[in-house]
């Protein structure tokens, strides 16, 4: 293990960290907030822990695939930690752990809080809260890949470790250009969402946040009611596509971009991704009918917002979706595992994944009459080897073993089963609400540290796609040589 | 498709369903109890019935891999249907579809019942319910390895679409001998029990029906408190001793008998399953601590029972474990889905499929640092093959797809998450009580015909493995041929 340039990058990330800090900085004296003095001394304590890391001496061209795995998570943490500080000098939230808490669930793009009054926060915070979101939406990656070409080390071993999904498909042969590239897009459909939430009448300072909420997929909002407080329809539709917008997988975007039209509206993820979302959409507006809202119009709406979010793993609301019917619910529990597009910025298995199982599972039912049978998954045009279908089960597997002893593990605070399992969902698949005792209109304040920080734990682990993370806890892992 | 044969078949089982029936119908005489008018009738109808089946000209020696799943799955069907015929007659049951539901609970040894009061019943109802369970649970497989050698056709098909579990092994090369061996296997544990349980002061009818219920890890009591009704801690000992020895591989018990202790002792399979079960006991203990029971050691006494009764998925049970905490509820619905071991009386995904499936996990994790590395996955000696592989995460997904599938639909009716999830578990599985609404108090009778019809079908599918039932519904199954 290369720890100092491990050191290197993670010195880079808080620089860079401390340098976005600037931004609540400006809204905080804009709007002449008391928690200025918070980001002041956060921007200089992070800024300078950066400095001597970047510091410490460090051979070139030494990131194997284990600095890379080491870099991506340890960079998480890192930043999580001096990203809580300021909830923690302002005074917004008293306890490290429960400020960790909320700074992880940022920066994975969770948007689960243990604030059970946000509206009293002042705006710097609410600003910064949100704007981990944005910065965690893209990811890491980004800001890996922005970085480590500065340092003169070859990065596409971190570039796969970060992004999400199976298929670690570069859209243009230099990552450099790959990551500038996604940067652009992501941008374009932030500032176009600002500008659509502000047409609508919400103000600049509520369209941004919530515009980081929903383009990173996260769920932080400005108010307790999260988007049920804004009665206007159209800001309620609008965030509504652009976080069913955000779970699309970039690349399709560029290939908009690039004229490609017909590879787009032939992906097949894509496809079945709008699938579910309007298969679930029709049975839930079916399923409540008009026995909570006053038509099958306004079932529709409410149905489509909330698939929009639990599915791209966002997690707004606009109504207390827990009063639901078991259907409708049952229904949502299932989207919080299926989530997004792989190479979006939604969490969940990803709907690439499911879908292969599905193809899987087909074939199997094939092959029971045909043993012989050399049946090929294909997804488009292209067979998936043995290899990559082994590793989509396994990841699945995993994900669910993970849920299940995440499940029992919170399940010895007290709460009920539907509680305890949604609250892991919905952390694991960087959601934020559950159910029950999580549900939309409750908090995750409730729970005890050892909880709370393994929460923490899950939603890094979902964000990093559980192997990144895992592996760091393998014996042998921080050894210089593996042994199977 | 050779109709003539499977109706041949069918009317074997039929024949031999009116046979089993003369042991209720002297039971009943010797009782003198008023049901033998009705196991007359039913004798007569399923006897008649099956003997023109028989009837029907065939040709020899054409029994494919097509014909051998529609007998095995048909097979099921008919003499559910012919045997729920008593509870009907009898009065026992007013409901074709809830006598229906009852006698395939019986038949794949589910032990999920819509009888409220069961006490009232008279006694030969009571022993043909739990007799079905007896049958069942070696299951057609014994007497389909039976029958079709008269019929003088290859019966290795059969075998394999029946058999429980990934690997379709013959203990003996020929198909008869292994039926037989089986056959005397089984028959010996039922003596040793029914001896055992005789000698605890149970009566010769009680202990008869409790063995046929936990040999045959179906669950079906004569009691409305299940084993609880018995204050012994020895019949409950005894009881929960035999159901694990019924989920423990047969093939096992012939090693044994031919002297190959190593070969058991080393067996994957059993020792993964005896540890979940000594660590699912000792957890729930700990967790359940001296709340409910009055010391320790009780704890244990009622933590082993209920474990080894659901892990079995037999579905006894000697406390109310609804009232349990949630934690232990928790492990309680994880061993739901893993099962007893292949080649048993149990169902559910089986525990060899569950420690292949987290080999291939832990075979991914080590990939992440060796992705061009070639790991075998492992069982003993034998190295799994991708074909192998991709069938046991097949299955499991498929398995997990049928549960969220199954557990939407039954939510409709109205009950909660929890209900509707665990009473879909335990009828795919095989079990029989679950949570809430379906806990061990609690009956499956307050649900509409199309969920007892749907609980019906679940079980079915469980108790054959999923495939064998899907590919009836696939488009082309009853074609001549099959296009992919």
């Amino acid at each position: 293990m290369n720890f100092g340039i491990v050191a290197k990058v993670l010195g880079n990330l808080l620089v860079l960290e401390a340098a976005g800090m600037v931004l609540p900085l400006l809204v905080s004296i804009y709007y002449n907030q008391h928690d200025k003095k918070a980001f002041i001394i956060c921007i200089a304590l992070t800024g300078l822990v950066g400095f001597i890391l970047t510091k410490i001496p460090y051979e070139r061209n030494n990131i194997k695939i284990k600095e890379a795995m080491a870099i991506v998570s340890l960079g998480w943490v890192t930043i999580s930690v001096f990203g809580s500080l300021p909830f923690i000098f302002s005074g917004s939230i008293n306890s490290f752990v429960d400020a960790f808490f909320e700074t992880v669930s940022g920066f994975t793009t969770t948007g689960a809080t243990i604030v059970d009054n946000v509206e009293v926060l002042p705006k710097g915070i609410l600003f910064w809260r949100s704007f981990t979101h944005w910065i965690g939406g893209m990811g890491v990656l980004v800001f890996t890949v922005a970085i480590l070409p500065a340092l003169g080390v070859g990065s596409f071993q971190i570039f796969k470790a970060e992004t999400s999904g199976p298929v670690a498909e570069r859209i243009v042969p230099r990552i450099k250009d790959t990551a500038k590239i996604l940067y652009i897009i992501y941008l374009a459909i932030t500032i176009a969402e600002i500008v659509l939430l502000s047409l609508g009448g919400m103000s600049l300072f509520e369209s941004t946040v919530h515009t980081f909420g929903s383009v990173g997929t996260g769920g932080f909002s400005t108010r307790n009611a999260s988007i049920g407080a804004y009665d206007s329809s159209y800001i309620q539709m609008v965030i509504a596509v652009f976080m069913m917008l955000s779970g699309v997988n970039f690349s399709l975007y560029y290939a908009l971009i690039k004229g490609k039209w017909r590879d787009v509206v032939k992906d097949q993820e894509l496809r079945f991704y709008l699938a579910i979302i309007g298969v679930s959409t029709i049975l839930i507006a079916l399923n409540l009918n008009t026995n909570l809202y006053k038509n099958i119009w306004e079932s529709l709406k409410y149905a489509y917002f909330q698939v929009s979010s639990i599915i791209t793993t966002t997690g707004y609301a606009t109504t207390d979706f827990d009063q639901w019917t078991t259907f409708s619910k049952g229904i949502l529990f299932l989207l919080m595992f299926i989530g997004g597009c792989a190479g979006s910025t939604a969490g969940g298995i990803k709907s690439i994944r499911v879908l292969v199982l599905l193809k899987m599972i087909k074939r199997q039912i094939l092959k029971v009459f045909h043993p012989k049978a050399v049946i090929p998954v294909k997804v488009g045009q292209k067979t998936l080897s043995a290899d990559v279908l082994n590793g989509i089960s396994s990841f699945s597997m995993l994900y669910l073993v993970v849920f299940v002893l995440g499940t029992l593990a919170v399940s010895l605070e007290g709460v009920g089963l539907v509680s305890a399992s949604s609250a892991v969902a919905a952390t694991l698949s960087n959601i934020g609400p559950g159910f029950e005792a999580v549900g939309p209109t409750r908090t995750f304040s409730s729970f005890s540290d050892a909880s709370t920080l393994l929460f923490s734990f899950l939603m890094l682990l979902g964000r990093l796609e559980l192997f990144t993370i895992i592996a760091l806890f393998t014996p042998g892992f921080w050894r210089d040589e593996i042994r199977i």
